[in-house]
């Protein structure tokens, strides 16, 4: 079986050989943009969205990536032709690319060749872990507003999706201290719910769908596809400031968020969010969605569960 | 010529083998904490301070290096005494630890073996390139203040030697346009002064050093050194909220970092700062530490520039 | 056995007939200030700083207590002296003022009576309750910091002891979730460490003791008492702005407040502060302040639970 | 006659026998949410939704009120027919709930009676008083902006109806300064206008009513009652941040709450508001309020002031 | 030829002539509030706006005019039908309007008469120059986020067009550190972007046009045209905060203005904005807007810069 | 008699004839800084500090005034030396220094000279109004705190004295809502005290002076008098964040300015402060001041209402 491969700097190497020498930028200053794309049967989902949303973040941070667009889409595809060539059919793939700002030329001195002086760009693909979301998939998951803090745009952009994030792993810390299970879903400093490390927060309210702003949070594609998915449905959505109040008091709660489209949440600092399960609007979404693509993502998920237990 | 060699999870390996799995959290969320001690006649100077304060920085993260004190000092040392033995007696050596969540377990699986659950402990070192301070030594540094603001403590408390600093890349940026040679003086959400990327600021103010209170920036070892060094020469040292205003007015002003101890401050968004050059107070700190450390510290920069050209 | 009595609007109650109307406007707005002082050995201690600081909390809101000075003492010791006469020697006794902005007078017009203009005064007393204190004293108190925020000095200010505190409510609530037996430490719409609900915070950092500024927080007469000691000891104090991140790396910590003088605080969102273990130097106050009040302050509180156990 | 009753923690009782011990925690903590409905005809209006927003405030205070919907809708309006019965025609009711967190089991040992572990519950009726509200429906009401702010959200939310309001208190007797009978209208931190102490702020702008948005002040019934007959009217209606700037050039402004339905603004800090008197939408608006409910709201006001006078 | 006129307090008189003493408000207090409308065809446009506009922010400064509207419609018209009469075809005027507190009653006691009591009102015109801007409507502006932030409403409102601006003054010093031409766009203190010293920013993105709340900048009656023409022209329009990220990703960007209607910003803290050049929506509203006045808006700028040149 | 003379752009002229152009960007845009000195005897009293003072404005706007020091100095000393000459030997003089950013270039071309590149620069004097303060110097005056609040430094920064400051002029007529003798303390964005329009507060708290720190308000030069003067008295001196409730509380409160020194504050808000008079350290710190210039200030003052009179 021919080994995972990796795209770094122009080539593609085995899964074992990836890796970064200790004064990339990437790990001296988390000076670094990322995208994630998934699979659907094997094949990437909007990944011209993602590849845009790549371009913002390379814009706004001034990186240069060096690649055309169509070679970036090329080596996508190419990594994941080959990387899910001996996956089964009910697994699939999440894509991850990454670029850093290229070497600390300080530091590189420690190194015998002299420092790269353009951006570290990689792509990787990693097996979507079903099994560990096949529980939350059926029972919602528990959200936590710990007291750390959301960094605010003016310090560094949420919109960009960059890897400088010591603040949503110290709010997950702080998260599980209530229960190990938690997932931290971040208040700005004025106390409005952001996201949470890894997803989108959408609320149902009397039967709109609601979601804060997207000028503070990732603006996600997952979260755009709610958005679609509620037009089709017929469902009203709106973005506005949300508080836990509105958390505390929705009818519904989900995250929305690449790998797993869509999850619910049904419990906020230790009390239920309506019923205290998934309900109706999740699971009208989700089937939509699934419908889209072709594949009873839920279903996937919680069947990979099962056959990992 | 034996290589230079960098300590990494246990094991001393050559500079050219040290590196990172893409999936390392440093590389994948900034979850990384270090620190920078240096050499003086290439024995460490301070390594206890900066081991404690790292100490610190593990304790608020919650990281577990999984080494003894004795150990910790131990590999610092053998390495700094094997990493210099082949340097020139006016070179001196940077020491960076560093140590990261570990692994992100879910990436990991494009790895062949399973994710090691404990932090990532690194420390390595590098040439101090004098060559690069040698004019600022002399003419002093122009400081810009970018519109890229500080990241508040209630999201990411600089009091921890973190490396999740997208920020300081992005004001670097902005700071550079205004000159090339400028280096970013970061205001917080309030608009008083904080740090730079790599060193506090002090200010001298009619006879007293003043500096930005150290609960809202690093709380800098050479700051610290400056201090005592204050308490030496007789002079009064005051913490306070600085703003622009301060330091376009102040009599002198100058950088504390690690690697060059203090650098004179010239300029400020193109204005310059007292006579606009190097203040008598400045060098009557900096001779005053080479005393107490047994080297010219400004000499040795200044001739490391002269070497190089 | 003579009940316990309350003074309440010029009139000493049996405890049983002590009840406000509901339309009062202490339950209607929590238009309400209050004081809490003890006694040692069955004596009000420090009453007269008790009641300056009433009196300052009444001078703010504007509220008129309709007593002189020396009414309000004689009072205050009457009651002391009944209801401590048939207490045994080893318990002590809480007295709390409250004092409302009267009735509110178009809910009143549901009684026959007309509405009181005037405040609504009430002094009453409680035992003090060792036994909830006596582990506590031992093991020390872990504190949680709630994503619930401390109300601004521009909203309403700490220094006055007000009632109008559903907000330490709902941090308590926040705080039990991680666990049942935690206090919640507020913090203050910029991250900085206020208070709990019912004590100040006092760190110990390299032999000196640091607690926030009294300017954000109410002016605690215990604190002030610890102050007081300090510099009967040699031990310095400082205000100063405090963060999460000076807790967790503080050598020892503590919580003062009238009931129970003093408490360690080992513990802070689940880490150990310190040892884990209540420090010297809380030892060392704890046993000056004893002196002081010819009371074994701890020993008291420990019996207290053993008693009771 | 019958005297009027008072529900209290599951009895009916005479209004004077209608109190709380001092150690509720509505008392010694302001920790109450409560609502207000009031008649037409001395029937409830909307009870429905002031109930559910009781459920949404006791949901986010985790208060339990241990009494089912349908036994809450049958007291209160068992409460109202009793305390109706002998009303005069042209009089009306409002009815108060209130629910507090319970007794305070400390201060609570000064009774004889062990402390009651549930949450206090209450409802009470009054007479609307249509004497004190005539002169401002027919003048205008004057508002004032105080330097007291609002509590923030992160701290308290505005959203539950909550009785931690000394705030408020502090607010009204600012804006008292200016005007015995001014009204405040409280700015946040931020300086956008939120309510005054019992109402919701609405303005006509060019034909567009305007309000701040719900999110940031309690979300009015009276006001979604505005929005209601808006709609009806083909008035736009749009939420949107406002500031003293909007309030000072608005062509007309008014009060949207319970008791009163509507009342005119027609001063602000001093300063006219329009023509400075009630305006032509106003009007429309509280004519079409009274079709709906069968009341001339506003001339059962204004003839109740001539009743009383 | 007959001098250019100035209105000053009530008078026409020639400009040289047009001063005001060194006591007045608008030179102590910086209490002045100001009008800018521009001709067509030596016409005066849309000065019903403008002077609607004057009027809110003399009623939010409670400035009061003394003149009639009739009067101040007559002499802005008298004013620039003398002040055209021997201008050239294709050169047009600006109107500025301002009016001060009137005159510091105890620094007036310098001169010889008695200060005046009432406001201060001029009115001048100026020729536009249009050389100035002709090669920024080519080639598109350059604009720079200083460090120094917009004034927040709480504190001066900037929906008021006044002249206390020493802030924007110091915000254009720092923007031309960057490059001399580049114009200051500030950020407010949370860093969201405003609007420039003399323009509104509208945005293109994905087809819809964006420009921040005009709660919170100058509500430019330039941007209100631009509004209408989107309308006209079928395009979305939107209200929407907006950070640095959105600038640096936009399709297109302009500054609406009353001197110059519309101008293309292609560049941003040195970074290019869309195409880097002026944009085909930018040309299609600018066109739109030379019909509507019957004058070609770009072509007589840039030829006004031909002929200067 | 001679006339009053004015320095203006390099030329003594008669105060008739002291105006400055309608485009002079003082009137235009605010741009100026400004300096006030008086005089004791008639003579310049500390003028060395109040032109360093103005230094530090010129550096931080980067105005340019053109004049050596002693150019300044010259000027200012004949300036007061002429106007003083027919002043009776109970009267004093201030000289006031302003400082604008020289000719607006674009409306300048409505006169026929071009406009002036350099700064504008004057001084003149004006008599001190000694009968507008008697009164207040014996009962104190009434600060008000409006709701408009303090500009924060990030945006324009109080240690300048500009004259930016319409902000002032709206808080004024707030306070006169109150009290048309009231003097507005305006609050900054946290609700801290900061200053007057025209003068510092200090208050008496337990035998100590405070006063807000002098980084947020302008750094008063009479301010630092009575800091000299404190320390002359033996009486600690100490900087604070105060607020409303430390006013209020206070054991005394005063102004400090230079025109008329230091002045009773003996209300705020309505609330007397201490004893509702003028208190004891007030008496004492201006005797002392007296009897350092050598003359007694509050009886010229209070003289000088009974002359008027």
């Amino acid at each position: 079986v021919s080994e995972t491969l990796v795209y770094l700097n122009g080539r593609m190497l085995p899964a074992s050989e990836a890796h970064l020498p200790i004064y990339d930028l990437g790990i001296v200053q988390g000076a670094t943009v990322t995208e994630m794309t998934r699979t659907f049967r094997h094949r990437l989902w909007r990944l011209d969205e993602h590849l845009q949303r790549l371009g913002r973040s390379l814009r706004y941070t001034r990186m240069n990536l060096g690649l055309s667009w169509e070679e970036l889409v090329a080596l996508s595809e190419q990594l994941v032709a080959h990387n899910a060539q001996h996956m089964a059919a009910h697994e699939e793939l999440g894509l991850v690319h990454f670029v850093t700002a290229g070497e600390h030329a300080i530091y590189a001195n420690l190194s015998e060749r002299p420092p790269r002086s353009s951006c570290t760009v990689c792509a990787h693909t990693f097996r979507l872990p079903f099994e560990r979301w096949a529980r939350h998939m059926q029972e919602g998951v528990h959200v936590v507003t710990p007291s750390i803090r959301q960094v605010p745009p003016q310090c560094l952009d949420p919109k960009i999706k960059y890897r400088s994030r010591l603040h949503y792993y110290l709010a997950e810390q702080e998260a599980r201290l209530v229960d190990p299970e938690a997932v931290a879903l971040l208040l700005d400093v004025a106390g409005n719910v952001t996201e949470t490390n890894a997803a989108n927060l959408l609320l149902l309210e009397a039967g709109t769908v609601v979601s804060p702003p997207a000028v503070y949070t990732l603006p996600g594609i997952s979260r755009a596809m709610v958005i679609e998915l509620c037009g089709q449905l017929g469902m009203p959505f709106r973005e506005r400031d949300l508080q836990t109040y509105h958390v505390m008091n929705a009818d519904e709660a989900f995250l929305a968020s690449t790998p797993y489209c869509l999850m619910p949440v049904t419990k906020i600092n230790g009390a239920s969010i309506g019923t205290g399960r998934p309900g109706p609007v999740f699971s009208r979404l989700l089937s939509a969605w699934s419908q889209v693509v072709g594949v009873d993502i839920g279903g996937q998920i919680i069947e990979g569960g099962r056959n990992s237990g």
